[in-house]
């Protein structure tokens, strides 16, 4: 029994110290995979040509397309196993002639204000709308006042993010309902539009775009986006002159669904290479500003991830890939796609990381699966809190790596967690350009992404 | 026994059921904090003015005059107990005409590259200096050199700062040597002048200024700083042309001192009146910028923090005061100043936080004093990490707190740890301007500050 205790005490010791070694060969390729990150270049040269060359790719747009051969030719260059497409259609909205929207006084001059038409709405016709504008707080609002204040008028939803929240996409969720769902309560009650105060903490001149949705059973009626600067101005309006009316101009126009594709770049594992990990971001944009931070970082940063591997010449245990997905903003059909051909092919996803909170200093990674896996990865702390990931715990994965989770509960969908703070001063709108971007910044998040799949790949979950 | 175990058990579950109490309380009163902080403008509206109405401040400029001036007015109409100012005379060095910087090859045609003077800098008389240029990579590699091949040239200091450090500071500190001391190795051997790479991480073409020394053994020779293109692009220009000369003209000027002023608000305390918690920024900054970022948003957040105090209505049980130092940036004239003066009064510091690294999200704070006392801080961090909060442990205090150690080793030195990525990009340069200022982000960083002070009024060190 003592000979026992002893060779037990040996094998702990010996088991500890295998541990203590694996913990730093793990500590000093985390370091590796930062520096290279933070001292090459690339993947910020690249992020400027998807910016500032190709620019707004909404789905369907030439630029989309522009966008996937692109992203495929410079996977292309780094040697990797397999770089590949996924055909999906999408839907193809275009905005059209640039919208106007102007307040109609009673007396007085027609005040401009800076309108956009939000993503999927419909058109006003060539003449415009004119209609008596109604300012309202809440889609409860709007049920409230009913048909009789409703009916015929221009509905404005004047809502502002919740400021006193220290994550902005908590301001976001408290807030968007007006966006996503205003066009369907209004019509309801007979409005003849709406006007969306634009998701956006600052006071600005930009509006800010964005999906929103129809009902069937209800008239479709066209929305529009507001900038907060507009919004504040319109509602001090409103207070002096009840009565005010509002033109609106838009004509966006649905058209067929488009043929377009997501892009895969994949480097094989040499131990477990039926067990995948994802990490990646959406290819596509809307169509006012650059798509940079949305979602163009997390594409670059996804390529960089598997650039990074090279790089340092990992050759890594289980799969990696790197996925740009398409249409993430209007429908989720590259999401929805890439999760099907999986389950088709019967792939074994471990893990799917997903960027696209924009480019900015990551905080940690949010993780949506099973409480066992977001332990697992929770002890892994340590090796992460040097680069500033602090909060890694239960959380949200993100919008393309969804419908993963219906092909297994198993899956770790996890969301790469970057400060939140100037997200959505530039979400959806014109402001979203190469120049807000910051080059260490945007490979802290690579760095944070490549970490964690290095320690994905070589333990898996 | 028995019954006074169960006393003894009784008042622990009393014990701690009252520190439970406390700390809801504590937490519910930082929310309070944190939500004015992001929901009311007026520190981001009072930073746009000093840095876009007033602007650069270098000590003994008008500016910095008017800064003074602004700040009492601004404390004056907070209602606090105490708005006092302390006179202290600090240098005076001016820019004088701008600089010109150009390389003159053998042949063809010279070429204008961005250049300032460092700050304390001499000049090079109204003709300039013309003469072949140099470049090294550190001040040993100058001593290496020797008086034979550096006399009569300038010497080109072109390490750049580390990209693979995660913090900038640590970045930075591993290069500001070629700016401090860069003149005074170069002198010894004989150099007419120096040109520094400036403290950037970026490439851009703004030159960086900062404070450099002489040494009164050796010659003073000019000094003046390249952008890091500029940088770049002389250091490839050498590559192919050994025996490029450079020309550079500047004609600083050091007057004699100026007399300047502190800025102090205080709240008085409650119960232990006498003992001081110091929150602050310093008011001058150099001339190139608005001073924005370093320190125009130390400042408003110190005032931001006896704002808070009052709006919530909360009297401290210690007494609070925010301080705007003069000088920090060629002197700490008035770190000195303040802390001569607390000696002389016989005031007990506890605590002094300084904010002076940018007006970024908050990411902890770095404490210089007694363990016991950063003990007790890394207690409260549970309070302080759902905003974000996590770097709370030994650090930096600050430059202008620095000088109260002297005083007293007890006194809690702590610095608000902003992200440090973009800090570097406009540190001393004209492109430290109020719109590179986030509204949230600024309002997190006197948040920080508040909850931590609000924490040490309450209980003390």
């Amino acid at each position: 029994m003592k000979i026992f205790s002893k060779i037990l005490a040996g094998l702990l010791v010996a088991g500890t110290a295998l541990v203590a070694e694996a913990q730093q060969t793990d500590s000093l390729i985390i370091r590796k995979l930062y520096s290279e990150a933070l001292s090459n270049r690339s993947s910020y040269e690249q992020l400027r040509h998807l910016s500032t060359r190709i620019g707004g790719r909404l789905s369907g747009s030439v630029q989309a397309a522009q966008a996937v051969n692109w992203s495929k030719a410079e996977m292309e260059k780094l040697g990797l196993d397999r770089v590949y497409v996924q055909e999906v259609m999408v839907p193809h909205w275009v905005r059209g002639e640039k919208e106007e929207g102007k307040i109609v006084p009673v007396k007085g001059k027609k005040v401009a204000v800076s309108v956009c038409a939000l993503g999927g709405s419909v058109g006003t016709g060539k003449k415009g709308i004119t209609a008596e504008i109604i300012e309202v707080k809440s889609l409860a609002e709007v049920a409230k006042l009913g048909k009789e204040k409703i009916a015929g008028k221009i509905i404005f939803f004047n809502r502002a993010m919740e400021p006193s929240h220290v994550s902005t996409f908590h301001a976001y969720g408290g807030a968007v309902d007006q966006r996503s769902r205003g066009a369907i309560e209004a019509a309801k009650y007979g409005a003849v539009a709406v006007i969306i105060r634009s998701m956006n903490l600052a006071l600005d001149d930009y509006p800010h775009t964005g999906a929103m949705r129809y009902d069937e059973t209800v008239a479709k009626i066209p929305a529009a986006a507001i900038s907060t600067n507009g919004a504040e101005f319109l509602s001090h309006r409103l207070k002096d002159e009840p009565g005010l009316k509002f033109f609106l101009k838009q004509n966006p126009q649905t058209l067929p669904d488009a043929k377009s594709h997501n892009v895969i770049g994949e480097i094989k594992g040499t131990e477990n290479p039926d067990e995948i990990i994802v990490v990646g971001g959406h290819l596509d944009s809307w169509d006012l500003g650059q798509g940079a931070h949305d979602d163009g970082a997390g594409c670059v940063q996804a390529i960089e991830v598997l650039r990074l591997m090279k790089a340092l010449q990992i050759k890594p245990k289980r799969t990696i890939r790197a996925v740009m997905y398409m249409n993430e903003e209007n429908g989720v059909r590259g999401g929805l796609k890439y999760a099907e051909e999986a389950k088709t092919l019967n792939e074994n996803h471990i893990a799917a990381i997903e960027s696209d909170a924009g480019g900015f200093t990551p905080r940690g990674f949010g993780i949506d699966g099973p409480a066992k896996h977001i332990k697992q990865i929770q002890e892994w702390k340590k090796l992460l809190e040097p680069y500033g990931l602090h909060d890694i715990g239960p959380g949200y994965g993100g919008v393309d790596i969804g419908p993963l989770r219906k092909n297994s509960p198993e899956t770790a969908l996890i969301g790469l967690e970057p400060d939140s703070q100037r997200y959505f001063e530039i979400h959806h709108a014109a402001s979203d350009t190469f120049d807000k971007i910051n080059q260490r910044e945007l490979a802290l998040g690579a760095g944070a992404m490549a970490a964690l799949v290095y320690l994905l790949s070589e333990y898996g979950l």
